[in-house]
């Protein structure tokens, strides 16, 4: 028994869990800690698993875990509905070219607002709560991320951008001091371009792993992964080599949503980093199944 | 002459300076220079000198130029008029009791997504282009400030608090490795308690000034320090020891706006800030002038 | 899903465990993982847990997990029954004056042999097999344990000693760089006394916790703790303060064996060390039970 | 308004002067100071700003300015005037063979004497008047200059050398201390070989340049650089490709005493300082003016 | 005079030697010191100067010496009669197949209890005493020395291992905190094989010499070199470059039990370690000689 | 046999003493290398030992052999008959005022050149040509010795000066990396004051040993120490404890110019130098003498 009074809220463990199966699992973890202390995990966090508070609450403790035993992980989240609804609060409609989504300089203001002054520092409180020294940051600090204005066919899309440069020092510096970097993606233009830009969290996240020479990259998703037959969750295909994707994708199997999702995994899987991942948000500590057992919870890029 | 291609953005010096005049200003700053190098110093941004575009343009300019000499700068900024254009954006009306703004849950959510989404990361963009590397930070990031609920004569005023601790840990980190930190205001609840707080920016600085163990405390505020004669500016008391303030407040020469700054620089100079100032931001590089001159750009209380 | 190919010795989850139940278990410990990441844990080991060969796996397991999330833990140990075999083996009759044992040159060297060059590599190399980085240490290196000749009542006992110096500068020189230190329990005399003693392993061990001003003593041990009804399992007093101790010897719920035990505790905590623990040795992995969560497995002096 | 009380020597301001007008320059000077912090700058002093006091005591300023905000200066003196005084004081009187001055070994102690044990600590000394931490370095000391014997023409010159290895740790232990090196170039015989050699102060300059791997290198001279016509100051060449020089020499505007100066830059520039600069030292602070301005102050070639 | 009271225990210098002549040998060192300070030296130590106290205590009292003075010394041991002597106590019976000794479990364990639980620790206590703050280390201690079993023309020779990997990190560990590393040649089994295997020490030694990047390796034997003539003591052979080495096999004067010695020593060559030496372990100090004189006492060969 | 080729510049043993005998000498001084290794000794030079050119390089031998094996020496000279010697050259008379010599602005000017411009450098030069990094310092290097003018019975004596304050930063860090500072003793006035004052050698090596908290202070002179009959030099006593000083003086056995000696060992010692000292610097190698045996070589006031 350990009671360190009030220095550690308790937890009950599953009274049906005896002691040996309790310990079983710690155990079986073990030869997974060992690999992962020291290393470098970039984990993309958005969809479902962002707006159900009991899965982010999953999520962020299992950020924590994976600081506290060495670790180090970065997370980098997106936006998502908290952006549409304040842009409705402020009555601000969302202009279509082409049905392409135009974002203007008021809705880039709102967007950032939302990205780095809410949802990040409301990550940040979670991870605190459990303990973790979370300290958030967006592409604008420290210069992070750099970008540059994009068009789709020729159609101005205002401040919509693709990140051109990662400065990752500020990270590196956090990690090296046990701090957990929560980075929002919003990116500050190149040199002497003073606008903010709109970026594809997914995009951002991988260039940013790259730039860490992660050796991970998460994508934690609202799907099961890759599945042979969409219509069943059985089937899921756990590894994939990145010389078979295309024909993954000529044979209809990788399709419609994930492509770009494992576009954005051979884009970090081809920039250096060994193990990429689409795994399912909605499972609870999905994350710590993927990095500290061998059961499936998704799809591995490698 | 150096000129080193495209690497420095060239500044013309005023064609009426001859070499020896301009060369005097450098030398006549050498000695102010020398004794700072290796100092914290706290700044309070707030009011007029925020507003501005030029003048803000001149305190980040200052502040690079003291990072990049070796001071250990720290930028605390305030909010100010933005917060109320954005809560008339949302329509949100301000509730009043007793003639105190009641600050809500959705008021809260408002100005901590204006404060560290907006004004902290323009603050953050703009010292960027002056070629500082800056870092913004709020009170939740790794736990920074914490505060607790008040009331005023027993009203409740909401997510109203005041900072209760500092962790500087965050702070340190950054400035032993020549990041500028910016800190906008807005604080966590303490221990288990997940509310955010609004809190008195200007207390919330010196408090950090304390806990950084600082060498000097600066408000840029809109004012030009104490005067004996309120409508004299000629009527500047540059020095005011601290046991002299009682009596000035007694003899009124301290008084109405300036008593709150006042106490501000108290509580700094009491928890051990040697040197604590109210200068006029409205003077375009005020904080240049008071920590590399002899020139008069406001009141010291030490 | 994790397949780290060759990399790691996957080592299966109990199929009747779901996905959420096994999460569970990690993330119940997270807060005992972060109070003791980075603090000096001592564990004296010995008795049956040395013996049976499935639980001398269940006890490195166990050291491995604590030293790979970045715990200090130094493993302490003793002899046994090995020591009397290898006596039996060269022909070596126990010599005894008034019931004790006398403890000549010639066993002197034996007990040596045995407990530095047999059972301090054998742990070792278990240890090794776990993955971690464990390096095998006795009294003797770098002068870590000095020693002086006691007798008992005046009997001559021959080499037994009792520790007078702890030199720990060997051991926190190891655990600064994460290996894991095994130390044998044989002493070096005092300076000019080139002797080795036979020296009581627990004692030992609590001497080695102050010295290095150890969170947390732990003696592994082959009862269940102090119990009220010592036929009663589920009698177990789960905490004493230090203060009680003397009444509960004279109430004789203290007695027999346990009295050193305790006595050794009360050393360990008087020098200095805050939680010190009896705890069941025969129950797999009692040391992870008692030092990540609340479930009672032996008994804390503190 | 600061006022440090008697720990900052006051220097008043050109009252003429208005406080923008004073700001402007260190805000002028600010891309320069960003870019020069943590570089290695080696300046060789020498001719008529060497013998002015006033002029002197403006370099010694421009030094420690430099130093205190950080840049790794180092300074290289030569001899002059007073070693030809000394030379008469105590009646020795200069040999010519062929118009080539013989250094015997008398004389070589003499130059020795005034150049490491007077002009050597009279500059370390006015440095640390104005608040740089200088420590004066011969060649001899650790090693730092090795010379061979030079003749010209067959004719024995007695102790003159040229420098053949220079080994800088002593400057770089001392750089990175933040001490300023001031370096009078005596040279040691190489390896064996135990007499002290008179050195060009020039040359030895570059080399210890190159040895650094400096960023810069400057002459302070006494003219204002390479005119296109000798007889008009206006008609100064602000920059010269070194590609340019033989053709510059060809043509008669490089011609004279200006040649060796050249041929000093073309060495540092050859061994991989990227920038070095002949500057007129007969103006006050034209160090600073070189490197903080853009200001024509002499000749770059690059 | 020097008298440090008790802290320093007094050697007396031969009566018959005067301070010149004592002086002089510390002054003739002196070139030697300074070349070996700071690097490594591996010492294999065993046969005749390992079985005679006196010339133990002299090896001892040099590798202190070494040590002392900032050399990186390592000491290497093996066994001898020592073991013999043990498996005789214990009635085990050497089987011999072939001519080839056998070695069983039972065997290997005794083998491993002499090396590392007794001889291992003598030396240690012996350094000790002199002062030296040995550490005792096996092959086993964090997976130093990794062996395969080895068969002889197809014969089972049991636990007879040949290394195939050596692990130096705590050997590296050791010697960068100024400890004396004392090795005792186990070696545990490859990755996953849990046995013990007895191997060969100088070949062992020579690995580790190859893994530390040794500048030197010394074998202290109790032959006086390689003699021309094997009767005749001043035909040392004092240096032999390695591309001799087979012409002198073939010659005869390599010959016998020096084989294995030299080809030890070739392993270390090859391996690059540039200098290695057989020397005569039964002259006393012969490592201090060898180490800091040029008089002959022994071969070495480069 | 040890052979490196040219690397080391072999000197040979004297070849009346064999092996044993030459071992034996390192092997009796290894308890005072390890005693001494990483402590600071301060050493005074001056009187014979530094005209003599044979026992000059004789010392200097034996403070390199001391920096080699890790001690932390620091060589303090004075001037001596070079400066008269100089005076006369330049036909400089002194004066003398009741029988004191006055230091005039230019015999001050000389002073400083012969001290640190001509001995200085020989001195450095030399324990180069031994291997050693030495450094050569001036009391005005980095401000080290800061003094005051000082008058005998209200005479002016011009600038002779008496050390004030030590500021040892510069020495430390040269000691830091292995360097051997050698210091002259010329001193810059106090803040403010640009002059160069005469001191006291022997005075300033004591406060120089004070403020480096040395663990030795030695004065190598060309007395045996303090003889009990001062005609008998068997009469040598070689400890004397602080408090029997002035006993020591009232018989007269201290008297004459061994006084200011003693005064200034006292001095040392009781600024907290536990050891000093008074030996012969006629004796070749007195300085080993004295570090590594027994053998009476002077006195030590403790």
């Amino acid at each position: 028994m350990e009671n360190i009074d009030n220095e550690i809220e308790k937890k009950s463990i599953d009274p049906r869990l005896d002691n040996a199966g309790w310990a079983n699992v710690l155990v079986q973890a073990l030869p997974y800690f060992r690999h992962w202390v020291g290393k470098v995990v970039v984990v993309k966090y958005g969809g479902n698993a962002m707006l159900n508070e009991d899965l982010k609450h999953d999520v962020m403790e299992d950020i924590v875990l994976l600081n506290t035993i060495g670790i180090h992980v970065v997370l980098v989240h997106g936006g998502g509905p908290e952006i549409n609804h304040m842009l409705d609060r402020v009555g601000k409609e969302s202009k279509f070219i082409n049905g392409l989504r135009y974002t203007d300089a008021e809705t880039m203001e709102i967007v950032q607002m939302v990205l780095t002054g809410k949802l990040n520092k409301d990550i940040v409180g979670i991870l605190l709560q459990q303990g973790g020294k979370a300290v958030g940051l967006s592409g604008v600090d420290s210069g992070l991320l750099r970008a540059k204005k994009i068009s789709k066919d020729g159609t101005d899309l205002g401040f919509v951008g693709e990140v051109t440069e990662v400065h990752p020092e500020i990270i590196q510096s956090l990690l090296a001091q046990n701090f957990i970097p929560v980075v929002s993606t919003v990116a500050l233009g190149e040199d002497g371009d003073d606008a903010r830009y709109n970026i594809n969290a997914d995009t951002a996240a991988a260039k940013i792993a790259i730039a860490l020479k992660a050796e991970k990259f998460i994508q934690l998703t609202n799907v099961p992964g890759v599945l042979k037959d969409v219509n069943d969750p059985s089937s899921l295909i756990q590894r994939i080599h990145i010389q078979d994707v295309d024909s993954l994708i000529k044979d209809g199997i990788i399709a419609g949503g994930m492509i770009p999702k494992i576009e954005c995994c051979m884009l970090a899987r081809n920039g250096g980093v060994p193990r990429t991942h689409i795994i399912d948000g909605r499972v609870p500590h999905s994350l710590l199944i993927e990095m500290f057992s061998d059961r499936g919870i998704g799809t591995m890029i490698y």
